[in-house]
């Protein structure tokens, strides 16, 4: 798929930079700074400067949500299905702002970034951040783009920084969409992310964290934490779809190490081409903020931290998530319930697992468009 | 717990080995040997020979099923709980013996063996094994004992291999007991062992299987790869009850990559402990010939498999176990039913996840008991 001239796409896009130059107060009570935020931004921000998205990513994503960098890109941002004239998060009405996360790789500081003070990078001088941190710079970024009212939305890690952000910034949320997310990840969910941190402490390349500029990188650690990333985004049924139990070059099995099933090949291909676009120490930093995200432990309970906002809530789920599964949403629905809030939600039939929020664009552009359109916060004439 | 003088205790056991010294004809078609086989027996085969119970361990067991084997021993055999005068498996009735498997690192030969040809250890020259292969060392063994007649039993691939077992020794087999396992890994199966599998394989000592003897040994590798496993053995339910999302030296998280959360201490002690009585070359053959067994595709169908046995069938489950499921016992029922062959089935609730075959022994010995007390093939007054 070339780049889409198509009347539904926000064509060529351009990320730019914002730096921050006041530290910022982590919450390892750390200050920290200056923090140089990589963001995209499709459609028009209105006179009264309230029709603004915030698209917030997931574990690996980047400012670029939507539309190509060049003519000649092979793959659009990745939200495209999402964001667009006419589209779910609809450019003709909305002002959508995308932007890497702290600790990232793709343009934000992060543990790859220079560290003014030495000129070398952070590696593992970077402090450990959280969601809270990632949301205090977003609202520097969105503040500075004057913004005064916004949509928040997001997937999976993506949901939890909405979550934050209806709480930390009640006066500014209007609507929070949460797809596939969660208030808190299950053990289970951290025991994930501990192995795959694991893998990349182990690699024998990873130097502590100093591996910048060296001939070797720590890259089978970290393909190795992105394959089991890969099993928990997908689901038994989905693998079952895509590969079941077909061997990879011929009816029968190898009866060596070498790849031999459909599945093997696909975990390795996941590992190799991730090591391309990712950095090992925002690996470790960006699974650390998740596993640290706990609204309940936070502010004593899920109903105590939704009593903070004054948004309208859409949560989504999918029926074969078991990453984030429908009971978590469900549990963040209670609570909002519990303290009165506008929610609405919906479980999505879906063969995809925790993947479906990238996949199943018909379905949650329907009901986004719905829940938007009744909106109290935005222009939706 | 110290060795057990109990009246329901095997006592103190020896482990003995027993070497096939003919080639046996492998699913590769490779012809291998000699063979020596680690097992041991408890109770007294009987004069009709027709007594005995096969147990058949687990991915990382051994032949050490049952009782102590020195007076200071910390743990009993694997299935302690399970094997003893009185119990599930009842020695005072039969003969129940227990051998390591073949390609494993517990006496049997496997790629720590030395290579008589070469006198040094096999490696990565070890032939690739199934279970099939496995089941064949297992019948030599079970000649070698004299035995005519005999139950077969095991939890997880244990069960694959009684299921292997009742198929091509469809004339000893009277009855099988199948517990949390199934015909055949899915695809996500497949996948977790593969990971696992990378791990090792990458580990900077694993030096392409020849590591014995060398300073260091692939144990980060093989390390991680339990890690990967104990979450399986392990559910949400099971894991949030036990270390929930609490931290592990305070109420507060380190802010560092150290071990923070309880439940990566308690993978990081099972990835250790691992290493000291694992051998990282058996773990990539035993989970090989785990992903290779599929009795739908070597027999046609799982019908067409089932009616090649003439034994009775016990099939059991546990509620939360995500590894081997209900639906995949189920599904053994169902062709076992189509087969017309005599089959009871039960789920039994249980919080503990895959693991609960290794947990939860009184309903398994009520089951068992019931079960066995049917029997056509052994004395039963």
């Amino acid at each position: 798929m070339q780049y889409n001239k198509s009347s539904d796409s926000v064509g060529i896009t351009e990320t730019k930079y914002f730096t921050i130059q006041d530290k910022i107060l982590l919450e390892s009570n750390e200050q920290f700074g200056p923090v140089t935020v990589a963001y995209e931004t499709y459609g028009t921000l209105n006179d009264t400067k309230d029709n603004a998205i915030l698209l917030l990513h997931a574990l690996t994503g980047d400012a670029h949500a939507a539309g190509y960098h060049a003519e000649d890109d092979k793959k659009p941002g990745w939200w495209d299905d999402m964001v667009g004239p006419g589209k779910a998060f609809d450019t003709n009405k909305y002002f959508v702002i995308s932007s890497n996360m702290l600790g990232g790789c793709s343009g934000t500081t992060g543990p790859c970034s220079i560290n003014p003070e030495t000129q070398k990078p952070y590696a593992l001088d970077f402090p450990v951040i959280t969601i809270e941190d990632a949301v205090k710079v977003q609202k520097k970024l969105v503040d500075y783009l004057g913004v005064k009212k916004l949509v928040v939305a997001g997937g999976s890690m993506g949901g939890m920084q909405a979550l934050e952000w209806s709480i930390a910034h009640s006066d500014m949320v209007s609507d929070v969409i949460i797809i596939a997310s969660t208030s808190r990840l299950t053990a289970q969910g951290i025991a994930f992310n501990a192995v795959g941190r694991n893998a990349i402490l182990s690699d024998p390349y990873f130097n502590n964290g100093n591996y910048y500029g060296q001939e070797k990188q720590p890259e089978r650690g970290l393909a190795i934490a992105r394959m089991i990333g890969h099993i928990t985004y997908l689901c038994e049924e989905s693998m079952h779809n895509k590969f079941g139990r077909r061997f990879q070059d011929s009816d029968k099995p190898n009866f060596d190490f070498n790849i031999d099933f459909q599945v093997e090949s696909y975990l390795e291909h996941q590992g190799r081409v991730f090591v391309d676009r990712f950095d090992a120490n925002s690996y470790l930093y960006i699974t650390k903020a998740v596993d640290y995200f706990d609204l309940s432990k936070k502010h004593g309970s899920l109903k105590n931290a939704f009593e903070k906002t004054n948004a309208r809530f859409l949560v989504m789920s999918f029926t074969t998530d078991w990453l984030f599964p429908t009971a978590q949403s469900k549990e963040i629905v209670q609570a909002l319930i519990k303290a009165g809030r506008d929610v609405s939600f919906c479980e999505i039939e879906s063969p995809c697992g925790h993947d479906a929020f990238l996949l199943e664009f018909e379905t949650q552009t329907k009901i986004v468009k719905s829940f938007l359109a009744k909106s109290r916060g935005q222009h939706n004439d």
